[in-house]
C-alpha cells in the first residue's frame, strides 16, 4: 500500500489533466501496476492521464518541481517490467492520446497519438492498401507510442527492420519538460541531431513520446504462408539463411520447436496439421504483387532437410498456421509464470545456442523446462524457462553469459527494463553505459522518468 | 597565415601518431583547408591523421586538456562548409583509418574504417553481388565515415533510405575522449541509447567515428535506366509520384532541367540522346532479378505527359545517362562557385516550389541564373544559382524561407555545416535547438569538435 495523493498535488494533476484525466481510486489504480505476466507488480498513488502534448509537458514540469517520478505507460505489454511503477512511481499513461490522423496516400504516411493501438493503425492503413511495417501478437494492446519507445521488433523485422527505421517524425516531451516537435515526416532532412531516433528505444527514460508519425508500407495482394518440420537444428538454420538470401519478399522466418507445438495443440486447442511430429518448426511468410505461392514452392522443394511442409493461401487457413507460433507465449504462461529472456545471437553461432541453451539451463536447475521459438531471421530467439523461479537470477546469468560469449545481445526487442540491468554490461562496455549515464543526466536531469529502468 | 604548432605540442601530438600521423607543412595542409568548390577556405596549423581509434582518443583527450578545437576530415566532400578548419582549427583526418573488413556473405554486413572511399567498398560489394545502399556522385573521394558522421543521401534514397538506416555497427570517440564500441552487427539489439544513430548526421559536433559497420544489400542482375523528356513540371512531378508507387525495385528517380541538360552538353561535351529539347526530364533507374525493362516500359508507356524517351540496359549505355545528371554539378561549378541550396519540400508542394523558387532568386539577384535538380524521389531538390554572390545571404534567405513556408527542410541531405547555422531555426524550434546544445555540451563538454558547425 501507498499513502494517498496529498490534496495539494491531487489539485494541481486536476487543474492540468481535468477530472478524466488523474485517476486516485486505489481499485482502478491497480490494473495499471502490474505487467501482463504477472512477474512485476508495484504500487502507485495515482494515473495520470494526459489529453494533449502541453498537458504531458505540464505534467512533467509539475514533477520536476515536487521531485515525483513516473512510469510512461502505453499498453503495458512489455516483459521487462519496464512499465510498471516499482517503487510508488506515479503512472503516465497514454491511453488518452488517442488522435489517428489521415493516412496521406502520396507520401504512406500517418501521424498517430501515442495511445493508439497497433490494431487501429493497421486497419486504418489496410483501408488504403497499407500496412504498419512492424507487427507482434500484442497488436491489440500495444500502443504506438510504446512500441516506438521500445524500438519494437516483431515477426517483420526480416523484411523491414524495427521501429526506429519507421520512425520519420516525433512529438515529445523530454525529462526538462521541453517539447520537440519535428512531424514534417520529410523523408531527407539533415537538420540536426535525430532526437526521434535516440528517444525510440530509450524505454520511457529520456523523454514520453505524444505522438509520432510512421511510414507504412505496401500491403501486396497475395500472400502465402507455409509451416515446414525440420528433423535437426542444422537443417532449420540452414534452410532460413538461404530463404532470406532467395526470397526478396520475405515478411517473417518463425522458428518453434515439436515440444512448443505440442504444448500449444494441448493447452490452446489448436489442431496439429501435421502428421507427424518434428523437431524443429519454420514458418515462412512470402507477400507480392504477383502471386508468389510457385516461387515458394520451389524454393522449399529445393530445400533440403525439409520432413513435412504445410502451405496455405487463404487468410483463415493462414491465421491457423501463425496461432500455433503465436499461443506460445500464452501456453507457456499457463504453465506458471515463465523466466523470459528475449536475446539474439550472430547467425554463425544459432546452431551452437539452440543445441546448449537448455542443457546450460538444466544444469543451474535440474528439471527446469526450455522452451525456444523466435524470430530465427534475424537471429531472435526467445528463451522461455519453465519449472523455474521467474525471477531465478541464476538461470537468466547463465544464459546471458551464454549469448554474450557467443557475441550475440542480452535483449534483442524486449529491451532492459528492470529485468535485464545488472547484464546490461554484458552487452555494452563501461564507457558506453557511462555515455548512456551522461546522456540520461542532460535529458532527465532530475531523473524522474522511469527510475528504475535501464540503468 | 596561423604560427606554426608549438614545439612541446608537436612532439606531444608525435608521440601519439607518430611521424605519418603529423603534417605540418603549411603547403601540405593548404590542401585540407579548403573545400572542393572553392568557397570555404579556413587555415591550420596541423593535421593529425590517426591510424586507430586508440590514436583518436589519445588525441582527443591531448586536445581537451589543451583546449585545441579540432575539424574532422573525411574526403572534404561535403558542400557546407562542415570539414574545413574556419578559424585555425586543427584538422584530424580519416585517411589512415582504411582497413577494409571481409565482408559477411550471411548477414551481408562489412565493417570499415572511416576513411575507406565510397567506391572501394562499393567495388569489395560487386565482388560477392552486394552493393552499398547509398551511393553518390563524389563516390571516388567521400569516405564512409563523413558519409555516416553527415547521414549522407544520394540517389538511391528513394529504394534504400539515408546511411543511417544502414548504420548497424559503430566504433567513435566522443568529445569526452571515451571511445563507444559496438560493432556487432546485430539486426535486434535494444540494449541502451542508439549512440550511433545520435552520431550520425551530428556532423562531427559530437564524436568521431573510427569505424562503423554496415548493412549491403543484393545487386541484382538486370539494371535498365530510362530518361524522360518532359513539357512541363507537372506532368514530371505526377508520373514521379505514380512511379514510386507502381514500382518496386526503383533504385532512383533524378530530376533536372533542359537547361542543365544544354550545359553539360555545351560544357562537359556530353551528347544529347534526344531529338527534341525539353522542359524537365526525369531519369529513372530500376533493378531486378529478372529483367524490369518490359515492366518498366510498360509503365512509361501508361504515363501522360512524356514528350520523348531514351532506355538504356547497357552499362556503358546507361553511364551516358547517369553522366547527364552527375556532371551537372561540375558544369555548373565551372560558371564560378554557385551559390548552393540543399532543400527538401513535401510532395504536396514540390510543383509550386520548383515553379517560383528562380523568380524568387531574380527578385533578390536580378539576372542570377537558378539550376533545379535533385532526387525528386524523395522530394530532395539542389537549389544552385550562379551570377550571384556564392556567400549572399539574401538569396539564401528568400529560398530557405520559401521552404520553410511551404513545410520544407532548409537542408535535405547535405547538413547544416557552417553555411546554414543562421537558418536552422526556420526548420527547427528554439526547444529543439536548445537540446541539440544540451546533448553538445554533454557529449563535448570543451566544445572542442567542430566548434563553428550546426550549432
Amino acid at each position: 500500500m501507498v499513502d494517498p495523493l496529498p490534496d495539494r498535488l491531487r489539485r494541481s494533476f486536476l487543474e492540468i489533466l481535468g477530472p478524466t484525466g488523474l485517476l486516485t481510486d486505489p481499485t482502478v489504480i491497480d490494473g495499471y501496476t502490474v505487467d501482463w505476466t504477472g512477474r512485476f507488480r508495484g504500487s502507485s498513488r495515482a494515473v495520470l492521464r494526459p489529453g494533449s502534448t502541453e498537458e504531458v509537458a505540464a505534467t512533467i514540469e509539475l514533477c520536476r518541481r515536487e521531485g515525483l517520478a513516473l512510469v510512461p505507460q502505453g499498453g503495458n505489454t512489455g516483459l521487462v517490467g519496464g512499465s510498471v511503477p516499482h517503487e510508488g512511481e506515479l503512472v503516465l499513461s497514454s491511453r488518452r492520446l488517442t488522435a489517428l490522423g489521415a493516412i496521406d496516400r502520396r507520401d504512406a504516411q500517418v501521424t498517430v497519438g501515442a495511445g493508439v493501438t497497433l490494431a487501429a493503425v493497421q486497419q486504418a492503413a489496410a483501408a488504403l492498401d497499407l500496412d504498419v511495417p512492424v507487427d507482434l501478437a500484442a497488436r491489440d494492446s500495444a500502443t504506438i507510442g510504446g512500441m516506438v519507445a521500445t524500438n519494437a521488433g516483431g515477426t517483420q523485422v526480416v523484411r523491414w527492420g524495427t521501429m526506429r527505421h519507421h520512425l520519420v517524425g516525433h512529438e515529445a516531451v523530454v525529462g526538462t519538460g521541453q517539447v520537440v516537435s519535428h512531424l514534417s515526416g520529410l523523408v531527407k532532412d539533415n537538420t540536426g541531431y535525430d532526437l526521434g531516433g535516440l528517444l525510440c528505444g530509450s524505454e520511457g527514460t529520456l523523454g514520453v513520446f505524444t505522438s509520432v508519425r510512421i511510414a507504412l508500407v505496401p500491403r501486396p495482394p497475395f500472400r502465402v504462408t507455409a509451416l515446414c518440420g525440420f528433423a535437426d537444428v542444422e537443417s532449420m538454420l540452414d534452410a532460413a539463411a538461404t530463404w532470406r538470401r532467395a526470397i526478396p519478399e520475405l515478411d517473417a522466418l518463425e522458428a518453434f520447436t515439436g515440444a512448443g507445438l505440442a504444448l500449444v495443440v494441448a493447452r490452446a486447442g489448436r489442431a496439429d496439421p501435421f502428421r507427424d511430429r518434428h523437431r524443429w518448426y519454420l514458418l515462412v511468410e512470402v507477400s507480392g504483387r504477383q502471386d508468389p505461392t510457385d516461387h515458394l514452392g520451389d524454393v522449399v522443394d529445393a530445400t533440403p532437410g525439409i520432413a513435412e511442409v504445410v502451405v496455405a493461401t487463404e487468410p483463415g487457413a493462414r491465421a491457423r498456421l501463425w496461432s500455433l507460433r503465436e499461443d506460445l507465449s500464452l501456453a507457456i504462461n499457463a504453465l506458471g509464470p515463465p523466466l523470459k529472456l528475449d536475446v539474439s545471437v550472430p547467425a554463425g553461432a544459432a546452431a551452437q545456442f539452440l543445441g546448449t541453451v537448455g542443457d546450460v539451463v538444466a544444469a543451474v536447475v535440474p528439471g527446469a523446462r526450455t522452451w525456444l521459438f523466435g524470430h530465427i531471421g534475424d537471429g531472435n530467439v526467445h528463451v522461455n524457462v519453465t519449472g523455474a523461479d521467474p525471477d531465478g537470477e541464476a538461470v537468466a546469468d547463465a544464459v546471458l553469459r551464454l549469448v554474450a560469449r557467443d557475441g550475440g545481445s542480452i535483449s534483442a526487442e524486449h529491451g532492459i527494463g528492470v529485468a535485464k540491468k545488472r547484464w546490461l554490461h554484458l552487452s555494452r562496455s563501461a564507457a558506453e553505459i557511462d555515455v548512456f549515464r551522461s546522456v540520461k543526466r542532460t535529458l532527465d536531469p532530475d531523473g524522474i522518468l522511469n527510475p528504475h529502468v535501464l540503468l
